[in-house]
């Protein structure tokens, strides 16, 4: 170690060259960040980040997302040198195919990262809803003397995140609930990738966040790892607001371009990765060297980890002695198994029309009670998409332990917020608003298929049926739209009953999120539906049958269930024979075997009808070649829902003609 | 007239009780908003608003954006008023199937009005746009003594637009531009729809404003139409900056749910609008009344409207007879037309491989020249994009006739300002981004598609051949997620030469958005795509023929055209005779004659590959019942782009392997 610097400033070298050395190595990657910023992070995670190397997934470790998700290089030296399952050989392999150091942070890809960032803006809203759970959980389950959930969350955030919308929504979302335990290190290095910051952002950083209730520092040297230290200090001890740090550092901090956008996504290359070194007065020729001084330092660093946990392990083990049926109840949350029997599913009077938007939230207040961490709300439309859960409190700083939230206006972030909860864990996250605004969110949406996460989207007025409200608020395109996500469910149930159905599906399943698209309009409720509870997660099945070889096959979705229905009896009268499928998830159907599929769809059945107030796309493979589609697929208009259902042709009298066309 | 009321007043209250009445008819609508904004509505359009309701297109006209589109009854009842084609007729077919009176305002459907709203926060956001192309073209068109282009643009906002992302990234745009002619109205009345506001949101609005470098006005009293009006007066003196009036208002004044959420969007009812009558002091049983001295005072100012565009007109015949080349290029930009002869698009060499991405940035280059209306740039991403146009300055205060616009890290701002600008005419705009991040501002592209703006969208790096950047940065379900909205054209150029052509498309047609998905890496450039440059137009053709009648049919769009041209020569070796059809728009080879998709896929020949790196949603329809689809149905992964092709099966052994298991 070179006699004129601190064992700090040498680890902090290695964070910086490791990143270079990885950047050069694949020949890809945004060193800018990892230079500029290391102080920062070190600081952070030397000094006060509460977390243990040798298990990333331990429940009450501060959470990290590195929002600005380009700075990947930065995250993995990290993870590398706290000793997390990142090796110098995994660093040597970044942005390689299959190698565990991918382009951006991935969740559950590589050990210790806790979100998967990139896409600017979504890390720090994935904060605040990370922040949003522990709040929650603190709340519902901390007593006197136990602790048992107490951690920060910690975000990254460079000039980019700042600059998207989903960052204000977030913010103010954040200052709003006053989350003091959500602090945000602002990378603050004027510079953006067409140039200079001052080309297009001349915010008052500072007034923008008081704005929002934050709690608003400022490092004026991003080198000086003593300032940042106390200001992450201040924060923690900020008991009333979030509090964002913005640091001013240099962009590719030691190399000839730094302060530059030149240094924000190009490799330094081999010569001037030499030259930087020099400045930083590193003595290793060797690339990817970690000094021994500096392992030694960092190994230390590891085992107070380990012992922080084995620390709340006892808590934990205290906690559940002394209050069994919390220790319980939490323990079950943070395994996230939910259970939920066939018998279980609610079901409905078929005597009676419910919209399936009142069907579901029937279902949440139902199953809230045997699934204790149902935890949501919706975008300021409660009233309409029927997702307060009675006799529940506000998510607020009154009463965290409220399970209504009230996002706001705030698609965006509420879907960012709902892979925040979803990826800390202990509660299982929904969030709610109309279909057509499923467009807000999107971005989040494919995060969290992306990242597998269990985020149930409660999407309400799902077609042109909305009626009144016109062409900007009737879904039409978005029903495909959604099912082009890979790994995203989406089930649109034909009543009441498949709608708890779908919930209960939603909960138990861990394959990634899961879109219910409900109606507005009431609809019939079916004894067939009640009688197929079960079904629903086949995807498609036969509502009603024959008598024997089926004339024609209706395959329909959600409202359109009963207007198949419908057709079937009219067309019965005149000898047309007629099997009903109702068709409530797709991704489901085609993940079910080729013998289930042909006994829904038999290959000798070609005449065929899908029906589903949307377009068409996509249907031409369930109608098959010799069916058709009814669909709708131009933009809605205004008018009471039934009669632009009608005006569309959604009518039984069409339904009906088309068929006798087919036959 | 009631002796203690002013004609001010009585026209207040007739807006008032016409939206009422419109909304009792409908039995839906939304009466909070016009009976709380009517004062500050009408004293901007009786005071201030520049516009002629005799002619809605009027060049010069000050713009009007009602952000907070829901309440469409206010407009209606303030476009009948001033003489606008809304009769008390249209009124009370007010949310009807086909009236003139839609539930949120529809531009090109309604006569005087300036943009379609509803979703929230897109207004403001597209008012940010009209006022940028204002801005520009006033500074690349006006003269001393000529201000030809010289209006204001109005937004009327509510909390919810406030709340949205979406109202933050344009205000933060437009502060940093100093849009000094934009002023926003905001009706400030503590309600969102889940009840009191300070439920989710608890932002000081005027330190927000003024973080984002805004004009903050604020008045007490939204009844107040002076201290409206002198507000209004003021933001228009300030010269540095846009302003924000914050209007403090009573939602639903004057009935008994005012100040509470009940009244946002349920009618009155009979009973309730009568009392709320008498509350105003209205002297009319009948519904929809419209008092005669209401009348005359409207039918002058409707007067005054028609002579400040006559005084225009007379202002422009001068202008072009002292400038006729600025006036004759002014005057074709406000009619939009742009002729472009096959032989002046722009063409490559084919002895080298050039990125679609770069070629587009060629092709912007080479059009600007004979389009002087192109007005773009980029979200942050113009030295990826490739859309800087050379030579040219900045748009900024300091030379707003600069046509490089750099958007900053705002998608979505940039899509409603990209809209805003086509709306207010007189520019041909386009936005870019990387196409991962069209998600973003996807809620934008869909009210481009709805109002048929043609707006051009460059989306570069369109596959996971972005390689090392990963999943989160890799399209893979985007082209099919465009190819849902009704109305827009995706196009795929396979090479340099379709993507010039592609852009000569863009610019030439008024039928609605187009989206240009061009590749980041090189590809081949071919002398068919030079021959056939007028081919792009009919969205799929034969880009290279076999000798008689094919054995296969490969269909690819974009960088996989040169995957099948390479397999194709590979399967020839093996005497396979093998067609490519280049597919670069199924929307536009969708509305070709039969006759013409026959020429190019026969259904003689079944035996299709249909061949686009994304999912394969919709393309079964191309590849048909005995062909198949090479597609990727999951997420991308790092690693260079090459390798990642490979590893997801788009290479020529693949194509070749695939194309031998059909025949």
């Amino acid at each position: 170690m070179p006699t004129t610097q601190t064992i700090d400033q040498f680890a902090i070298d290695t964070i910086r060259t490791l990143s270079i050395d990885a950047i050069n190595a694949a020949n890809s990657g945004h060193p800018g960040l990892p230079m500029g910023a290391a102080p920062m992070a070190y600081s952070l995670w030397s000094e006060h980040l509460k977390h243990n190397p040798g298990n990333a997934k331990w429940f009450n470790r501060d959470r990290f997302v590195l929002s600005a998700g380009h700075g990947s290089a930065l995250l993995y030296s990290l993870l590398h040198l706290f000793g997390y399952q990142v090796s110098i050989e995994d660093l040597k392999q970044f942005r390689k195919l299959n190698s565990r150091t991918p382009g951006h942070p991935e969740y559950g890809h590589t050990d210790g990262v806790d979100a998967t960032t990139g896409p600017l803006g979504q890390g720090i809203a994935m904060a605040v809803g990370m922040a949003m759970a522990e709040a929650h959980l603190a709340s519902k389950f901390n007593q006197d003397g136990f602790p048992v959930v107490d951690h920060y969350t910690y975000a990254l955030v460079g000039d980019g995140c700042l600059m998207e919308g989903i960052s204000y929504e977030a913010m103010s979302m954040a200052g709003h609930m006053k989350l003091d335990k959500l602090i945000v290190l602002y990378d603050s290095n004027d510079i953006s990738l067409d140039g200079e910051l001052n080309l297009s952002f001349s915010e008052n950083v500072q007034k923008r966040a008081e704005s929002a209730n934050w709690h608003y520092l400022r490092v004026e040297d991003g080198n000086d790892i003593a300032a940042i230290s106390n200001a992450i200090a201040a924060a923690k001890q900020n008991k009333e607001r979030p509090t964002i740090i913005e640091v001013r550092t240099i962009i590719g901090y030691g190399s000839k371009a730094a302060g530059t956008n030149k240094v924000h996504g190009n490799p330094l290359g081999k010569e001037e990765a030499k030259a930087t070194k020099e400045v930083y007065g590193w003595p290793y020729e060797e690339e990817f060297t970690v000094p021994s001084e500096v392992r030694a330092h960092f190994d230390r660093l590891k085992q107070q980890g380990a012992a922080k946990e084995e620390e709340w392990n006892k808590l934990f083990a205290a906690y559940s002695a002394k209050y069994p049926s919390q220790g319980k109840e939490l323990a079950a949350a943070i395994a996230g198994d939910v259970k939920i029997e066939t018998a279980d599913i609610l079901t409905f009077d078929t005597s009676k029309s419910i919209s399936t938007r009142v069907a579901s939230g029937e279902a949440i207040n139902h199953f809230v009670k045997s699934v204790p961490s149902i935890f949501g709300g919706s975008a300021d439309l409660s009233h309409s998409t029927m997702t307060d859960i009675k006799g529940e409190s506000t998510f607020a700083v009154q009463s965290y332990a409220g399970r209504n939230v009230y996002f706001g206006v705030r698609e965006h972030a509420m879907g960012a917020a709902g892979n925040g909860m979803a990826l800390h864990g202990g509660v299982n996250p929904f969030v709610s608003t109309f279909f057509v605004f499923s467009d807000y969110l999107r971005p989040s949406i494919r995060l969290a298929a992306l990242q597998k996460l269990p985020v149930v989207y409660v999407f309400t007025h799902d077609s042109i049926a909305v009626g009144e409200d016109g062409p900007t608020h009737e879904p039409v395109e978005h029903l495909a739209a959604l099912r082009t996500i890979p790994g995203l469910t989406v089930i649109r149930p034909s009543d009441a009953n498949e709608t708890a159905s779908a919930w209960a599906y939603a909960l138990t399943q861990k394959e990634g999120p899961v879109a219910l698209i409900l109606s507005r309009q009431n609809l019939p409720v079916y004894e067939q539906t009640k009688a197929n509870r079960d079904q629903v997660a086949n995807g498609g099945y036969v509502l009603t049958e024959t008598n024997g070889q089926p004339d024609v096959i209706l395959i329909a979705t959600g409202s359109e269930v009963s207007l198949a229905v419908n057709a079937k009896a009219e067309l019965e009268k005149d000898n047309v024979s007629v099997r009903v499928v109702a068709m409530p998830s797709r991704e489901l159907f085609d993940r079910q075997s080729e013998a289930y599929k042909q006994s829904v769809l038999p290959d000798s059945a070609t005449k065929r009808i899908a029906i589903e107030a949307g377009i068409s796309l996509g249907w031409d493979r369930y109608a098959g070649p010799g069916g058709k589609v009814l669909s709708i697929d131009t933009f809605g208009a205004s008018g009471p829902g039934g009669a632009v259902m009608e005006y569309f042709g959604f009518s039984v009298a069409n339904v009906v003609s088309l068929a006798k066309e087919l036959l």
